[in-house]
């Protein structure tokens, strides 16, 4: 919130925040949307949003604040909306959790939160008037922000969409974190019988470049069209506007700061390609098919897990750091196959060993990304291996740190945690040939 | 060094490491060359390597051993040697560090470290043959072990012997941290004048589909014949053993674990596709070439430098334990454009001002590896700013934690710092259009 004193000279000037303002500093002059304040910005600043994109705070004191066009009166109060429903059209819901997309659609009413009222989407989207929708407006969180809390937060609230009569879940989440949620709710939603849809956009709106309008018309046809019955991410395939992928949501990975197509599988193929005609192309053949089945809710998670990446010259001190703050688990990424330093000064053996007698599991992923990880091929691997790391095959790092909080929160048995993180759940863990064929 | 008693009894039996050796333990029987005991391994097992690549630990306590055949009787002494000067061909040296790359010659020689005797390295790769060769054995460790004070001995070797009249060096090392010791060498060889080639191999050549042959036979063309005065990686462009890529030592990340083409250029083009006939096609335009300067060396490395992933759930308090330790820089690998968490409970913000403070630089780079870190986009990105991160453009994680401990050692000064760190010294920075065009 503005303080009192901007708030009461807003209010003087009939300018509320959404409202499109023309703002006169000295000669410069600036027009965009009034922005609610910043969390820790300048108290005596206001926030504007240009027509290029960027925000701009501005000194409240001096400037000459210009009323030019009314936000379009959505408040905040809304947080759940149905469509009228239309017969014949396919039901589908959207959870709104944040990020860029959630941006975009603001910037294109005018209004802040408006992103989350269906009517409003429905009006930057014209092609989702194909479509009965059900939105929930579950919070509005950039990426960067997103916590285990969070996770279990959108678990639920799909769980309890996934309930009703939906074809299919939509989830528009800031794209940074997103492999981390949807990694997380693969693990927390057990027996899905529909598809979970994760989508999001690298570019907001107002940007000639936007990827929003077509990750989400693909993902609305693969949420109520699509016959995978899992929880996978749905974004731009190709730098161009012609097609998205549809990624297994434990086998995906930011790729990229700025691409359209920032999003990549690894160590799998994507599941799908979606067309914004609606036409769906399958690209894997190994999918959980749609269902008549229940969904189960399974959102424990013991959140004191870390994940710790290993580098020449890295302080071992740091797995001493996190036993002492009660850390109940460790996902190493290693270099290579799974390596981690076992020179004297920078040896992790030694941790690893300790934390396994500590009852502390110690999966080994890897910083290569692609590839998988093996306890055997070179002699410091076995030592990992007998000192009690979990090579962890194929398994991205980060899905590994989400499935090990999963894990942690159902066993506190060692060797029923291995059986667990080496068992695959929900496609983080292909089989396939020994690494060195 | 195995136990007295297990070096006296194979004295007796006249076995000597790198002989190929029969072992019967009840009815099993195990051929392959005996290798030296395995640091931490059982210190009652013989280790021997099977034609499969594999090394195997036996108890030497109830198994039979018998010689199949001598090693080649090269000794652990030999540290330089120089071919025959033959006029007419030209020049390289080859420093070897260890890794696969001389495991392998290890196991064709059936000797431990012959890898590290030119002649040996001719005999295996015949096309060597055709260059005078210096070499010399720096030390034999698994790239998981180097330490910035390996990067410091080899960038002084290396220098050593582009004062000569060589035409270029090729440093053989483990590829898991080659991309780290091509960043180190690229920042502490100044003035190159000649190339300098990282090299090494996925496979050892005991597998049927080994890479090495053919980078080294392309890491000697390009070290000899390349106008690239440059420290440069040299690995498989493909799956196929049809040609190589020298990428630029500060611009390349090995991003599968077992591929022979693991390596992969990070924003930047590859600098010269290599093919092993000789042929060297430059793929990028930007680059330093040969010359006759003055090469000079910089090998000052502030070592007190920590590489710090961001993911949701993390415990902020890492750097008070960094701090603790009186670590000197930060390098904080961000999610998307650079993002930290900001929510309460995981805020890195205060932790970024408190170090800046405190004289600490803090550097954001991206856990998407490819794009551009960028302080403007987003609010939260601006809080990092203000509190006082430096962002990185387009430098790679591993990279600007080696050219953080680099700069740290030529000034304390924030301000300086961040000059040095955002100013492109060897290639590692790229400055491009914006991120959001």
């Amino acid at each position: 919130m503005y303080s009192k004193e901007i708030q009461k000279k807003l209010k003087d000037l009939g300018v509320e925040i959404g409202d499109s303002v023309r703002v006169k500093r000295g000669d410069q002059v600036h027009e965009g949307i009034l922005m609610p304040k910043q969390e820790l910005g300048d108290p005596d600043a206001i926030v504007i949003k240009l027509s290029n994109g960027y925000s701009l705070g501005l000194k409240f004191k001096g400037s000459e604040l210009e009323k030019l066009q009314g936000h379009k009166g959505i408040g905040f109060k809304s947080s759940e909306e149905k469509t009228k429903r239309i017969a014949g059209k396919p039901l589908i819901s959207i959870i709104s959790t944040g990020g860029t997309v959630a941006s975009r659609v603001d910037y294109a009413t005018g209004g802040v939160d408006a992103s989350y009222r269906t009517s409003d989407i429905v009006k930057t989207v014209p092609e989702l008037g194909e479509f009965n929708i059900d939105s929930k407006f579950l919070f509005e969180i950039m990426s960067e922000n997103m916590t285990p809390e969070h996770w279990k937060e959108m678990a639920r609230a799909v769980y309890k969409e996934l309930k009703t009569d939906t074809k299919g879940v939509i989830v528009t989440h800031g794209t940074d974190t997103m492999h981390f949620s949807s990694a997380a709710l693969s693990f927390m939603l057990r027996d899905l019988n529909k598809p979970v849809v994760f989508t999001g956009s690298q570019r907001s709106s107002d940007r000639g470049s936007s990827d929003s309008f077509i990750n989400m018309i693909c993902s609305a046809n693969f949420a109520s069209k699509g016959d995978v019955a899992e929880v996978s991410l749905v974004m731009h395939g190709s730098s161009n506007d012609d097609f998205c992928y549809a990624h297994r949501g434990t086998k995906v990975r930011k790729l990229h700061t700025s691409k359209r197509d920032a999003f990549k599988s690894v160590n799998d193929e994507p599941l799908a390609k979606i067309f914004p005609d609606g036409r769906i192309e399958m690209t894997n053949g190994n999918y959980r098919k749609r269902c008549d089945g229940e969904v189960s809710l399974d959102d424990k998670l013991e959140e004191k897990v870390a994940l710790i990446k290993t580098y020449p010259g890295m302080e071992p001190g740091i797995f001493d750091f996190y036993i002492g703050k009660k850390f109940k688990g460790f996902v190493i990424e290693g270099t290579g196959l799974g390596h981690v330093p076992t020179i004297e000064g920078h040896s992790v053996i030694s941790r690893i060993r300790e934390a396994t007698k500590a009852g502390i599991p110690v999966c080994i992923t890897s910083q290569c990304l692609f590839g998988r990880v093996h306890d055997f091929v070179y002699a410091n691997l076995r030592k990992e291996f007998e000192a009690g790391a979990m090579f962890c095959g194929d398994m991205l790092p980060e899905v590994a740190y989400v499935k090990l909080m999963h894990v942690l929160a159902h066993s506190k048995d060692l060797e029923e945690i291995k059986k667990m993180m080496l068992t695959n759940v929900a496609g983080e863990l292909n089989e396939r040939t020994p690494v060195l064929e």
